[in-house]
């Protein structure tokens, strides 16, 4: 079934839409009080993460504070490897981090792709429980970490500068890596498939490591298995188009090749103008992006600017979701969010 | 006096040469232990920088060991705000910062571009004294800092994941950040054309930070006072021409814009393909580029793979200087950037 406020959707699709729609990446986070007021009860974040009555409580907070055109699922990218048995923890102030990194060759060779119905359960039941709460008046994405972006994290063993692990591996053992890869392509395609069948009605796959490769290792190691899951994706559910969405940081570069994988729209930091990447694309696609979060450090009336901009750039009609390039900051102002969202409903009806 | 082996200047040229020049960025760093002896006689980085002798010292210790095909001044990109009175220091594992970062309206109104025959007499001499022990085997580069990426540090007060002060600034009040960048265009000019009387053959300018930029903010904060110095330049001394680099880290995406600033050259880091870049440019300027630095921690055999595939993605001609495509790792095991240097020289003859 539809929801009542189906922009997002449609926009997705390329279908006519009144304004352009528009939901923030990370928006359910440290900048808004009340989340960190829930994150404080939970006691951490994965414990956050892992209890599905709070992890539907923080979806829905920037819901009621802010127009949002859509919500998101409240998880980690890391679900899949803790699942995989790799030991998530956080860090205080560090990050996320595995207990078991993944290097040795008979670890990389006994992993298996966990099932998502008994190891993935409170994410799922989060989906279900969060869509019941939405009552159907705006839709829901659910999301995954990519084949390769996961695998940065359990070859590393958490964050880092130049992934200098993962990368030697990459170069001295590749027929390792794409073990792991293959491994990681099918998870992600089987638990993206079950928060599908959860209720989730569009799915976003963050790539968030791929812009860090070079172009040939980046289609070798990412966009390859980034096409696998796409091709694997249930696309109908329940009677209408599941749209999915790939959002590679820093993978401006390579727009062309992303778009040719099966999605339906492709993720923009702010380095790439859109109008151009809408002209590269043929209009062929959608486009989710694409404002630098820092500009909401500034004032409402350098926000409206830079929405402007950003509206122009894009030109008329549908296929546009407005988006920050890359999650909203933790020091945010949550009255600049407001005042983003505001300007991106009022100034778009102009476009459309 | 064109140096004995210019190979390095003809190919930024476009002229015929026999082989691939290479050089590589940081190539006088931690990852060599001569350096690190002295760096520890000289106490501390500044120091090092700041004495002559020992810059020269460091600049002679790569060319010793490898058969590189240039020299490049040891410096720090730091250099011009700290003889503006910034106070430039370096925290122990900290990376650079400045005593009195740069944000008050009065500070920016003040600020003017230091005179290079003064207040940076220690790097002109470092220039004089490499260029006198290097007997005109291979040339020297000099280099700056972009405007921008000075203005980063500057404002910032040190290096930042996400620039925030800085951005905030640029998108409230841009008539100040043009201020400071109109100054350090002014600044940088007159450093390097002051480099190039003491002796440098050609120079780059390491635009660190504007691919964290918008695709329009790039244009109107980085690219338009990047062209300003450019055109600013000595482009004939001693009889020589000598050429000009720019490198924008992570600015494939612009590269056609970067390109029609009248350079000679234009750096590439490694998520760009050469290949496709040649093609970009039409041939009209030089590359330089464009290895992942993290190659050098796989193995001799898999270091010449990745230096083949770069070789026959440019392909045939003259028209690339091979580098990295960021600064050398300080954890580099030195063997391998002797591989790579030696792949580079011997597999690049069949392009030549």
């Amino acid at each position: 079934m539809k929801p009542k406020n189906d922009t997002f959707l449609r926009a997705l699709l390329k279908q006519p839409v009144p304004y352009t729609p528009i939901w923030i990446m990370r928006q359910a986070g440290r900048y808004l009080p009340e989340y960190n007021q829930t994150r404080a009860r939970a006691g951490d974040f994965l414990s956050l993460c892992k209890n599905p009555d709070l992890a539907t409580e923080v979806t829905l907070q920037p819901i009621a504070r802010f127009g949002l055109d859509a919500a998101i699922l409240f998880s980690d990218i890391l679900t899949i490897p803790d699942a995989m048995g790799l030991g998530l923890y956080f860090a205080e102030g560090e990050g996320p981090k595995f207990e078991r990194p993944l290097r040795e060759e008979w670890a990389i060779r006994d992993l298996t792709a966990p099932d998502p119905d008994s190891h993935l359960r409170y994410v799922l039941d989060a989906v279900s429980q969060i869509r019941r709460a939405l009552n159907n008046e705006i839709p829901l994405i659910g999301f995954s970490g990519s084949p390769f972006t996961l695998a940065c994290y359990m070859v590393e063993g958490g964050g880092s500068d130049d992934f200098r692990t993962l990368k030697t591996m990459l170069y001295q053992r590749p027929e390792l890596l794409h073990h792991i890869l293959q491994v990681n392509a099918k998870a992600v395609t089987d638990y993206l498939n079950a928060q599908i069948q959860a209720g989730a009605q569009a799915v976003q796959i963050f790539d968030t490591w791929g812009g860090m490769l070079s172009s040939h290792a980046y289609e070798k190691f990412s966009l390859a298995y980034l096409r696998q899951v796409v091709s694997g994706l249930i696309r109908d559910h329940d009677g209408e188009r599941v749209p999915c969405i790939v959002f590679t940081k820093n993978g401006g570069i390579w727009l062309e090749k992303i778009a040719a994988i099966g999605c339906d729209a492709v993720g923009l930091d702010w380095t790439c103008d859109i109008g151009e990447a809408r002209k590269r694309v043929g209009g062929k696609i959608s486009l989710q992006g694409n404002m630098d979060p820092m500009v909401l450090f500034s004032d409402p009336a350098a926000i409206r600017k830079e929405v402007q901009r950003i509206l122009v750039s894009y030109g008329s009609g549908s296929g546009h979701v407005f988006n920050l390039g890359h999650g909203v900051s933790q020091f945010t102002p949550p009255e600049n969010v407001a005042a983003l969202v505001d300007a991106v409903h009022e100034l778009s009806k102009a476009f459309h």
